[in-house]
């Protein structure tokens, strides 16, 4: 089914209404707006499987609700062995992926105290509920600094798209939006994969959003004119120290905010704090393929082309996080802000 | 017609042989290597507005043989006026470039000293002999910065294809290479256009220096594992105090090589040195259409989209010029320098 966009409002990723599970297919954005029903096992691994639910919040909500949803008719007598095999059918769609796996656990576990469709549907309907509250408070968090007439840039899409409803980097400009703040925001394109030009850019503007597009190369020139008051962008971990795990090219933009004097926030979901790790250097970054940056039309010679890079926690001005906004987590003593 | 890339060489971008000009089709690489035979104006013409050969320096030095070409067989009795005619013709096919109109009207002024088809081959083969002079002296001002097992960032197209031969930024690398230092370079990609993709890397692979494509947003990552020793790029004019207008990008990494304590080197022809302008903030910098931006699988919203940016003396560590090495131009007498 096809969904117009509405003016002013950014389609949800995820629908779940009275046991009917819809996903926003991000494959198609933002040429089409596009919903695929979900009333099969096989539809909802497919989905996982070939991105069109992207995000590790988003995809831990979709495969809760789909597992809920393969359950709906099962009889009790079978009831306990279809869920041990759609649960491990699911979390095979897509193994790295922690969200999914932690989802669907918590759906066994309370199928374990209470069995039976019902106390499914709730355990899913409970985590995007939290995701959605957890959201919201960085949002609240963090809404002050998006003040009129700033000019925020962004990267990658840590947006609704990705999470749910507010999204993480984007929650403080939603809620800054609806409160009629006037305010523009600049999305890099991102390259290799494009998120910021393909999904950031397009939810924003749904959402009634000034927002311009720009090569990640462009960014250094918007801060020489001083054309930009804050960069607010997401994170896949935090570590010990405040070091940030995120997209390729945020590094980029934190240095850029040290020399031109502009803050850098990083909204961080208490989640992805990771106390087991001391420093950004620990972290292994995934190196993705040469065919990500080289295509048919350029030479064929290798490519770096890592997924993430670590911004050290020195050149991080605050963590916007669901438990408040933590300043200068470089001094800060996360530890215990996160525990 | 179609010639293979010999191992260890760069295919030239203009050929003259007894009177014959045959150019490398840049649309057509790195995919095809192939020559456009220019036999007439109207190829002339064509080869130069549809960027089949591109680059200033190379558009004046093949504009220069073309229209030698043209007058090879016209009889004396209208060879003025067929002159002037193809000399206004080559001229409109690209009115912004400046070494277009520069190249024919030498010719044309030599043709008022000397008339006949002779005198403008000479002073069309002396025009490219001035260019690949001015390339090997850079060459020779800068080689000493590239030292064995150096690790090069360079950014766009300042090389053989641009130019002539030895190209600009990439004129110090092919004389290491050619003395058989080890070294190797970084090419970022360089949106929105990728002609470090498309012909940086491929002309650098082709000399059989080694190279490696990045997304532009990656650089940040190379310079924090400490794997940049130092970035040498090209420019398009460098105004009186030292400021240096080049391809969008080139800013960022200037700024990264301040915060990470690399040096930033400018290969300058000192034709680039522009006297007039004061600093960077007086030049216009051309802005390009979303179009170069944005594609079909994008957002539909605007996009910034500079060609240019400029990097304030101050972050530059050298001008590696045809006149010699400058150190520190932000507290050099350029004016003096290039008297």
């Amino acid at each position: 089914m096809s969904i117009p966009t509405p003016a002013g409002t950014v389609p949800p990723s995820i629908i779940w209404d009275n046991g009917r599970l819809r996903l926003l297919d991000q494959r198609a954005l933002p040429v089409t707006v596009e919903y695929l029903d979900i009333d099969t096992l096989a539809a909802a691994i497919d989905a996982i499987r070939t991105l069109a639910v992207r995000g590790a919040p988003a995809i831990g909500i979709a495969a809760g609700y789909a597992l809920a949803r393969t359950m709906r008719d099962v009889p009790s007598a079978s009831f306990a062995q279809t869920l041990a095999e759609n649960a491990a059918a699911l979390k095979a769609a897509r193994p790295t992926a922690v969200n999914l796996a932690w989802a669907v656990d918590r759906l066994l576990d309370r199928a374990r105290q209470s069995p039976g469709y019902t106390a499914l549907a709730e355990e899913a309907a409970a985590i995007h509920a939290e995701d959605r509250r957890i959201c919201r408070a960085i949002g609240e968090a963090g809404r002050h600094l998006i003040t009129a007439g700033a000019r925020v840039l962004t990267h990658c899409n840590a947006g609704a798209l990705a999470v749910s409803e507010l999204g993480t980097a984007t929650a403080p400009m939603y809620l800054s939006h609806a409160a009629g703040v006037p305010f523009s925001v600049y999305a890099d394109e991102t390259r290799p994969l494009l998120q910021g030009a393909r999904l950031t850019a397009w939810e924003l503007a749904a959402a009634g959003i000034e927002v311009t597009v720009l090569c990640d190369n462009a960014a250094a020139s918007l801060f020489a004119r001083g054309d930009i008051d804050l960069v607010l962008v997401g994170t896949d971990r935090v570590t010990a120290n405040g070091d940030v795990v995120n997209k390729i090219g945020t590094l980029n933009l934190a240095v850029l905010c040290q020399h031109y004097g502009v803050p850098f926030y990083v909204a961080c979901p208490s989640s992805t704090f990771d106390p087991h790790t001391a420093t950004g250097e620990a972290v292994v970054i995934e190196q993705r393929g040469a065919t990500e940056v080289l295509g048919p039309a350029t030479a064929q010679v290798p490519a770096y082309n890592p997924a993430f890079d670590v911004t050290p926690a020195d050149l991080v001005t605050g963590l916007i996080t669901d438990l408040g906004l933590i300043e200068s987590p470089g001094k800060a003593d996360l530890p215990r802000h996160f525990a």
